[in-house]
Parts: structure tokens; C-alpha cells; sequence
């Protein structure tokens, strides 16, 4: 820490992300990213045309890829907001709409980064425990007198609310803004987007990371009332006007075009991740019923740390936790269905050397 | 504005980046962009199989980035920070190191970005006016008791502080941080980068988008002490862990190698501006002595708005600024020589209309 750092920051703990070993060649099934490369439709567009173009700035509206947005979800483009990755959307949105006065709540157990927000903004931490079995009940949330950020599907946990839950919540909360950050909603969530038509206090946040396969191209995007929308846009235009850069608006463009490849994208993971999880319940483990691109298992036999790190010894990179009730599982992203049958082979024998 | 909108934005006034039309073809000397365009270099690494690789997220310590900059420059790694485009770095600045108490100042004419940061963050306002000729004073921030941040040279003036005036800012103000902001250094300013042997209280700001023709993989760096880059980091891990997307890394890496290349498209900005310039004051214009790829210039026969716009009108795009002081001047990115004939066919005939 330097002498010039500000007071409020000196206590900070920033987030810590998943490993991301460059040299390397693991399984890497640690930070939920495709296993599928970019739409066809990406290699297309991103060619050394458009890099030649890289002298130029990119379009500060970032409408090309708003209109897709748009389009895909049938709203209107002033609804939607794009920044450079999910985490810059929600760092906007703490900023924009939380203060000591306007306070925010959410999970004990969900996404590191909204307490890590909190802090940085110098939000009180208003964590809500989930229920014994890991799922979130939205009665906590209702009434609540605050602002919400609920992740629905939950990370890591996977499991998922209904809609009915969550508009439950959004009728209780009239005068809160209720933030359901759906970047797993893909993979078998249904989203709150329809929603929007009754609920002026409702944000959703989605995210290119996941089902896009773009997680390294950081693209993020929110879709809300208009007026929310020009709020972050109020934001933006304060903090850094030109945060999408050129060739991540023409991959966003190209990915959200391409509805067939995401669905087939999609679809495979689900199956991939469904019968992983028979294999690991077949293996004694415990397993969450997840609605995302992981899966939040419980080794019969060793505990969490152990079993990512003798997974790690094998090769294989998956998420462990140190946090308290959550520190017998691990995460394990869905990859291709052979890196999963090596997964679940160097499971199987890890098990086996446990039993004897 | 929503109703949800935190009270203290309620009155802030974001940043105006200019014109940045996406359908028609303008000659584009408004945004100080490089009219050259990347590095041969860049358009080999962007290729089709690190498109592929887009699933992946990028790395968070951007350390393949950092090393060239590092190399290119002779500092250690732990010196360097990068961001997405360099108002994220001047932003995540203005968070970690001004506050309520550390307040900081800056030019009254200079990169309007910094009064937008001061309001985005809750910060007085103190700006310090230029002298009659357009320069800064640096007697002005001699033991100032506060941050300062300079961009030098400065924009839009074009005009720059030698070393040793800035070495008189640094050494009166051991215990507040001086930002310099390089942006336009390699058109002809020196950077201030080897002070930072004797000064801890430097940090040092360039960008990719003007010397090397990256505006639109946005991408900026500081080189300060590694206590301060420890801090900035403290910050962009709160904030967003992967700032950075995987092809600007690589494009800025190459970039960044290709010293030659650099140099030759300096050196044509150089000599294309000094022409232009000349040719300006034949005309009667009054130019300011420009270090940058740009010049500031005031027409003898009309309104800078007037002048702004008639050039519009013949397909050239400058930029105005209705600011107080400077309202009678247009800046102009220079482009090619071949774009800068033209801009100076379009000036004369419409000089001559004026004379008629």
C-alpha cells in the first residue's frame, strides 16, 4: 500500500478469481468458461479487416450490438446497456443506485464480487444466510427495504428460483431495485426479462462469458426500464465512454445473431452436465440440482480442498471455496463430454485409493 | 433519470467524446486518432485461432502486456498497470487516491475528463487557469497541498512543460501524488518516465490510442512506483478482475514490439503537422506550438463553431470545444498527408469565400 492510497480503501479485499494458469495444460473445468469456441459467425467478422480498423475508436453507443440485444430479447434498444463484462455492469449499477442511505442486500452464499462492491463503495454488507439446503428463500427478500442482488440461477450453488418467487419479490419491493444477475441462465434457468413489462424496479443481468463463448472478449449486458438504462449510461459516460472496444461489439454482434449455435452450445452442456451428475451421485458424491454450467458436489470420502487438490495433481482444475458451509464441495464446470469422462475417471480412482 | 438513481449523481454531467459517426465517410480529424494503421505485428497475432480462444477469459494480471511495456520502457513489471483504455486507469485513480480530504487539481483548460472524475467521485473542483499564452504555469502547482494531475502535453492546446519544470512540481510536493498524463508524449514531448528513479510521488499515463494506433482495443498504462501500481490494482480487483480482453492484450503486445513501426508513424505525424502548420499560418491562422497529433488553431476571419461546422458541410470532421477562453479555436487530428491537403484545399476555398 502506498502513502497516497485513500483511508476508505485501506482495509479493502479485492476479489480473487479462478486460476487462470497460461502456460499450463490443464482440464480446466475452474471458471465456468464454453467449452465450445466462439459462433462460426465470430471467426467471421473478427478478420484482419476489422483489425486494420483498431486505429479507430470504437462506437461509444455501442449500437450494433444493442440492436441484437434488443432484437434477441424483443425489447426496445433503450433498454438495454452494455459494458465490458457483467462485472463492469454490476460495479455501474452498486455505484449508480446504492449509497448509505439506499442500501443492498443479497445471498450469504452467491457471486464473491457483490460484497466486494460493497466495499469498494463503502455499502454496508447486508448478506441474507440461505436456507439449509443451499437455496435462496425469496420470502427473506420480500418487503426487504432494500435494494437486491440475487444471482438465478445461484453461484455456486446452481440452483435456481422460480419466476413466481421472483416476482413476488418485485411486487414487495416497489420502491427497490431488484438486480437478478442471470449470466447462468442459459443452461436451464428461465429468465425474469419478460417481467419487465410489469416491473419498472427490475434489472437483469446477463453476460457473453458464459453460453456466448466469449468469455476473454468481456462482454456484459443489462436490460431494464429506460430510465434505469440512462442512468448507467450517466455512468459510463462519467467513468470511461469507450469501454466496449472494436472487435468484442462485432464478436457480441456475430455470437447474438447466431441463435442456432447457441442453442446447440447450450443443449450439449445440459447433457454433458446431467449425466455427470448421475456419475458423481453413482460415486457416493452429493450433488446441488443445478440449473447452470456447473455442477456443486460434495466428495463422499475426502474433503473439498483435498479433492481439488488431488484433482489438480491429475491435471484437472475445478473451484474450490474456503468459506464456511461451503467448504466440503467443489465447483466443477461442465466441459466437452471427454474431458468430463477423464473428470470422472480420475474420480473414480481417487475414490478407489480412499477406499483401500 | 430513474427513481432509483443515487442522490449524489443527480446532478452530474458525464464527458462528451466527439462525433464518432458509424454510416457516413468524413475525413476524420476530430478524435486524435492515428491515421496509420496498426502494426503489421498486430494483424499476425489477431488471428483466426485466438478468435477460437475467445471462450477463455483473459488473463487478470495481463502479464504479457505488462512485460512489454515494461521492456520498452526499462522499468520492472511491478511498475506497470494496465487498464481498459486510459480513462479507466485515470478513473481508478481519481477513486484510489482523491478523497474528501486529498483533493486534487489540474488545468482550467485540459482533458475534460478530469472536472467529469471529480464529480463522479464527490470531489471539489479545483482548477487552476492557464496563462494569457495558453501554457500552464508550473509555478502554479509548486507546493499546491494537493494531487495534481497535467496532461503534458496538454490537450487540446497542444502545448507542453519541459522536465524540469515538472521536476520543480514533483520535488514541491513529496506527499501528494502528480499524474502526468503522456497521451500525446510521442509526438514530440518527453516523457517524464526516468524521474521516476527520484520520485515516488509520480505516476506516469499513456495510452495505445494515438502513437499506436489502437483507439479501439482501449487500452491505457501508468508506470509509477510498485507501491501505487499495488494499489491501482487493489482497485481494478474490486472492480473488474478481467479488464482487459484477450485481443487487446495481444494486439498491444505486439504493438508494443514494433518499435520501428512506432517510430515511422510518429515521425510522419510529426512532419505532416509542421507542414500543415505552416500552411495554416499562411493563411492566417494562429496556430499554437503543438508537441502532439494535433493542432489548436484560431481561423483570422471567422468563429471557431463557424469554422467547425463549414468544414463539416465540405465532409471534414475537427473538433470544437464551447469553452470560455477557447471557443474561437477548432483542434485538428492530423491525418495523412493526403487527408491534411485536403482539409487545407477546403480551408483556403473557404477563406477565400469569406474575403469575397
Amino acid at each position: 500500500m502506498s502513502r497516497f492510497l485513500s483511508q476508505r480503501f485501506s482495509q479493502i479485499k479485492p476479489y480473487v478469481p479462478g486460476e487462470q494458469p497460461q502456460d499450463t495444460e490443464y482440464i480446466k473445468l475452474n471458471t465456468n468458461e464454453s467449452p465450445y469456441p466462439p459462433s462460426p459467425r465470430v471467426l467471421q467478422v473478427v478478420n484482419q479487416k476489422e483489425v486494420e480498423k483498431l486505429r479507430l475508436y470504437s462506437d461509444p453507443e455501442v449500437k450494433q450490438l444493442i440492436q441484437q440485444i434488443a432484437d434477441f430479447y424483443q425489447v426496445s434498444t433503450d433498454q438495454v446497456f452494455v459494458g465490458n463484462g457483467s462485472d463492469e455492469v454490476l460495479a455501474f449499477s452498486f455505484m449508480a443506485f446504492c449509497d448509505q442511505q439506499q442500501q443492498i442486500c443479497y445471498p450469504d452464499i452467491t457471486y464473491g464480487f457483490y460484497q466486494v462492491f460493497c466495499q469498494l463503495f463503502g455499502l454496508q454488507q447486508n448478506p441474507i444466510p440461505l436456507k439449509q439446503d443451499f437455496t435462496v428463500d425469496y420470502q427473506d427478500y420480500c418487503d426487504c427495504g432494500k435494494n437486491i442482488v440475487i444471482a438465478n440461477p445461484n453461484a455456486p450453488t446452481g440452483l435456481s428460483l422460480s419466476l413466481e418467487e421472483i416476482e413476488q419479490i418485485l411486487k414487495t419491493n416497489p420502491d427497490h431495485l431488484v438486480m437478478i444477475d442471470e449470466a447462468y441462465v442459459d443452461f436451464g434457468g428461465t429468465t425474469c426479462i419478460p417481467l419487465l413489462k410489469q416491473y419498472s424496479n427490475l434489472m437483469v443481468i446477463q453476460t457473453f462469458s458464459k453460453s456466448r463463448s466469449l468469455a476473454g472478449a468481456r462482454l456484459g449486458f443489462a436490460i431494464s426500464s429506460p430510465e434505469i438504462i440512462q442512468d448507467l449510461n450517466k455512468i459510463k459516460f462519467s467513468y470511461n465512454p469507450y469501454n466496449v472496444n472494436r472487435l468484442s461489439i462485432l464478436a457480441g454482434s456475430a455470437a447474438m445473431q447466431d441463435r442456432l449455435y447457441w442453442e446447440y452450445c447450450t443443449n450439449e452442456v445440459i447433457q454433458t452436465r446431467n449425466k455427470t451428475k448421475c456419475a458423481l451421485e453413482q460415486l457416493g458424491f452429493t450433488v446441488l440440482d443445478s440449473k447452470t454450467n456447473f455442477l456443486f458436489a460434495r466428495c463422499p470420502k475426502i474433503s473439498g480442498e483435498d479433492y481439488y487438490s488431488k484433482l489438480k495433481q491429475n491435471g484437472i482444475l475445478v473451484r474450490h471455496f474456503d468459506q464456511e458451509r461451503i467448504q466440503d464441495f467443489v465447483r466443477i464446470t461442465i466441459g466437452t463430454p471427454a474431458q468430463m469422462e477423464q473428470f470422472l475417471q480420475v474420480t473414480k480412482r481417487l475414490m478407489e485409493e480412499e477406499t483401500q
